[in-house]
C-alpha cells in the first residue's frame, strides 16, 4: 500500500472541529430561503466557556510550572506520584484495583490513549470487532494499523430504555471469526446509551471464552443521568491481562485544553503503549499532568450540579427533536451526545449538514463519521449554553421542514 | 509480524528519562570502590530549573486559559492566528517562506512532529536513509512503520572543525539504492555538529536529483556557538514539496513542560500529518499552543545570554573530557549535547553507564541509543547547572580511571 492510499482512507474533512477547513463550493445551488438569525452554536464539541473547567485546575497547573524540571520531565507514562494519586481514585470509581506503577499510563488526551492502545494490540491483518455506530477514530485506527474490522451492530433505536442494544450474537460471531480485540465506548459515542449489566457481563464472558482483549473507552462514564446503572467491565470476572480502560478529564470536567487522558489495566499492554509513546509524543505535557490532581477531587456538589445542568439541556433538546415528524431521538443515559435520526430530505444529508452551518449557524457532525449505516443521523454535543443550544436546535428543526422531501 | 515482535524492537529501557524504570540487578558484582559524593546530575535531558523557561511564557499560557474555548479547541493543526504569528518568524529565521494556512502544523513536541512526518512519508518496505549516529527515535520510527533503513555514516570525529562529516557518497548510494526519504538532525543529535554550507548544498542537490523527501530536525538550530555558519536546507534550491522542517521550543527555550513542536514545509505532507494527528492526539494541548507566541519573541539579549552560558559550560566540560587519556571529544558547534568517546574499560560500556548512575550520581545516555557503532560513546545534555555539571563530569572522569582496561 502506498503512503497516498494509506492516508486517503484517513479523511478528516467532516471530523469534529475541522469544519473550518471546508469550503462552501457547490452548496449555494441547493439553498432554499434565507439564513435564520441566532447565536451560532458549534455542536461538534462542548463549550468550555458555558461549562467551565474544574475549579482550581488552573491553580494546580500553575503549581506544576512552579515545581519546575521534575514536573516538565516525567517518565513517559507520566509522573509516578500523580499516577498513584489518580490510580487510587480510579480503583474506587471502577471497583477494581489499579496498579499505579505498572498498570497505568498518562497520555495526551483519551485520543492519545486510544491510539496507543490500538497500536499496542492490533498488528497488520488482525481482526478487530468494532461497534456501529461508535467513535469515529476507532474505525480509522484499525484501518491505519491495517487491521481487519468486523462490525458489530448497536441497535440502540429498538433496544428499549434499559440496554444499549449491542448485537451479542454478532459479537460472538466476530470472536468466532477470529477477532482478538474488541474496542468500544461506554457510554456509546455518539448514541449516549449505556451498556446494561447483562450486556457487560456477556461481553466479559465472551472475551474470556475467546481470549480476546477488550479496550473500553469510558470517557463519559462520570456524566450519568438519573436512574442509570453503570457497569465497569474491568470489575467483571475477566482476566485483567485482557482489559484496558480509557478515561480522561476532557469532557465532563471541561479540561480538554490540557490534553489529558489515562489508560489503565493490563501491564503488558500498558508497557507497549509506553514504548510507543516514547516515539509518538514522549509524554503528556508535563505541566498539564499536574491538573490530574483535581480529577475525581472536585468540590462537593460540583459534579452533581454539572450533571443536573446537562440533564436539563438534554431534556429540552429532546423535546424539540421529538417534534420533528418522521425522525427519532433516543434519550442519552450518560455523556453529552444526542444522535437524532432525521427524516428523508430533498437534499442529501451530507449537504444538509453543510446547509445547517450556512443557514442556521449550527455545526453538527454527520452520522457517516460513526457508521456507514447512519448517514441520516447527526451528532450534537449538547454541552453548550442552554438557551443558545435550544434556539440552535429549533433552527435545525425549522430547516428540516424547509428541506423535507 | 506479531504485535509482540513489533514492540520488542522498540526497546526504551535506555531511552533518556526512562532510567528510573531500570533495576540495579547484576551490576553489584562489577562495582569497584565506593560511590563518589556530589550533587547528582541527570544529563539525559536539560535542567529547566538551571536554565529557566522563556520569560513571560507562563503568563501567555494563562492568557490562553482565560481565552477559553477557542484556545482549548483549535484546528488539529493548531490555532490559525498562532500559526500565522509563528510562520512569519520561522520564514525570517530560515530564509524561505512558510505557508501558515497549508504548510505548517503545531504538534505535541518535536517528537510529535517527527512521528507524524515519518508516518506521512514512509510506508511498509520504503527505504529511508538514516544518519549514524543520529537521534534515537529516527531509527525506531522507521522500524515501527516497517520501512527499510539505509545507514549513512557521519564521520564527525575525523571531519575537521568546519563540517559535520556526512559521507555524501554513501548518501548518494542510499538514494541510488532506492531511498526516497532522508531524515536527519542539524545540528546533529548526539554529536552537536553543524552541517556545512557545502554539505547542505550537496544534500539538496542529491535530494533534487533523486526526487527524495528530506525531513530535517532543526530542534537545536537557534543555540549556535560563536563562529558557526548555519545553513537552512529549506532555503536551498530544492523543490519545497520535498522538504519538511521540524523545530520547537522545548530545548533552548526550556519550554519542554508545554510539549510544543512545529513542522513546516510541503503542504501535501503537512496535510497527511494533520489527518494522522486527528487520531493520534487530536492536537497539541490548546492552552499550551498559546505559549508559542513567546517563541522567537524573547526579550532583547535573552538568547545571547543563554548561548553564552551554554558555551561556557561546554568549554569547561570539554576540558575535563579531553583530559581522559584515550578518549575523544569534539566541540559541539550548536545545541547542548556532548558525545565523548570513552577509552577501553574493564567493564562493558553499557554497564559503565549504569555504574556512573550508581557510583557518581551521573546519568548519561549510552551511545547505542544513537548508532550501533557508538557503544563506547555517551551523550550528555549539558544544559545543566554549571558547577554541578563540571563536578559530575569530573566524577565521570575519575570512574573512567577506576574502571580503565
Amino acid at each position: 500500500m502506498t503512503i497516498q492510499n494509506k492516508f486517503a482512507r484517513l479523511a478528516t474533512d467532516n471530523a469534529p472541529g475541522q469544519e473550518v477547513r471546508q469550503t462552501a463550493a457547490g452548496i449555494q445551488a441547493l439553498l432554499r430561503g434565507d439564513a435564520l438569525p441566532g447565536r451560532p452554536v458549534d455542536f461538534s464539541h462542548g463549550d468550555v466557556d458555558a461549562h467551565e473547567p474544574t475549579p482550581g485546575s488552573f491553580e494546580v497547573f500553575a503549581q506544576g510550572v512552579a515545581k519546575g524540571g521534575s514536573q516538565a520531565y516525567t517518565e513517559y507514562r507520566g509522573d509516578l506520584e500523580i499516577r498513584e494519586e489518580v490510580a487510587a481514585r480510579l480503583a474506587d470509581f471502577t471497583g477494581a484495583p489499579v496498579d499505579a506503577r505498572d498498570g497505568m499510563i498518562v497520555t495526551p488526551g483519551t485520543q492519545g490513549a486510544l491510539f496507543l492502545a490500538v497500536a499496542a494490540t492490533v498488528a497488520r491483518g488482525d481482526k478487530v470487532a468494532i461497534v456501529q455506530p461508535d467513535y469515529f477514530a476507532n474505525r480509522k485506527l484499525v484501518e491505519f494499523f491495517e487491521g481487519e474490522m468486523i462490525p458489530v451492530r448497536l441497535d440502540y433505536e429498538t433496544a428499549g430504555e434499559d440496554r444499549a442494544g449491542l448485537d451479542l450474537d454478532q459479537l460472538e460471531a466476530a470472536f468466532r471469526a477470529g477477532a482478538r480485540v474488541f474496542l468500544f465506548s461506554n457510554p456509546n459515542n455518539p448514541a449516549g446509551v449505556v451498556y446494561s449489566p447483562a450486556e457487560i457481563a456477556r461481553i466479559a464472558a465472551l472475551a474470556g471464552q475467546y481470549g480476546a482483549t477488550v479496550i473500553v473507552d469510558q470517557l463519559y462514564s462520570r456524566l450519568r443521568y438519573s436512574g442509570v446503572t453503570y457497569t465497569h467491565l474491568r470489575a467483571q470476572d475477566l482476566d485483567p491481562q485482557n482489559v484496558v480502560t480509557i478515561m480522561g478529564p476532557s469532557k465532563t470536567e471541561s479540561l480538554s485544553g490540557y490534553r489529558l487522558g489515562v489508560a489503565f489495566g493490563a501491564p503488558a499492554i500498558i508497557a507497549r503503549m509506553e514504548k510507543l509513546q516514547a516515539i509518538v509524543s514522549l509524554r503528556a505535557a508535563g505541566y498539564c499532568q499536574a491538573v490530574l490532581r483535581t480529577w475525581f477531587a472536585e468540590p462537593e456538589g460540583w459534579m452533581d450540579d454539572r450533571i443536573r445542568r446537562h440533564q436539563a439541556i438534554r431534556d429540552d433538546l429532546l423535546s424539540v427533536l421529538r417534534g420533528i415528524g418522521g425522525g427519532f431521538a433516543r434519550a442519552p443515559q450518560a455523556g453529552s451526545y444526542l444522535f437524532p435520526r432525521l427524516p428523508a430530505l430533498a437534499v442529501p444529508h451530507a449537504d444538509f449538514v453543510r446547509i445547517l452551518r450556512l443557514q442556521a449557524g449550527t455545526v453538527v457532525t454527520p452520522g457517516t463519521e460513526f457508521s456507514p449505516h447512519h448517514g441520516d443521523c447527526v451528532r450534537l454535543n449538547f454541552s453548550q449554553d442552554h438557551a443558545a443550544a435550544v434556539a440552535a436546535v429549533e433552527r435545525l428543526a425549522s430547516l428540516v421542514e424547509r428541506y423535507r422531501a
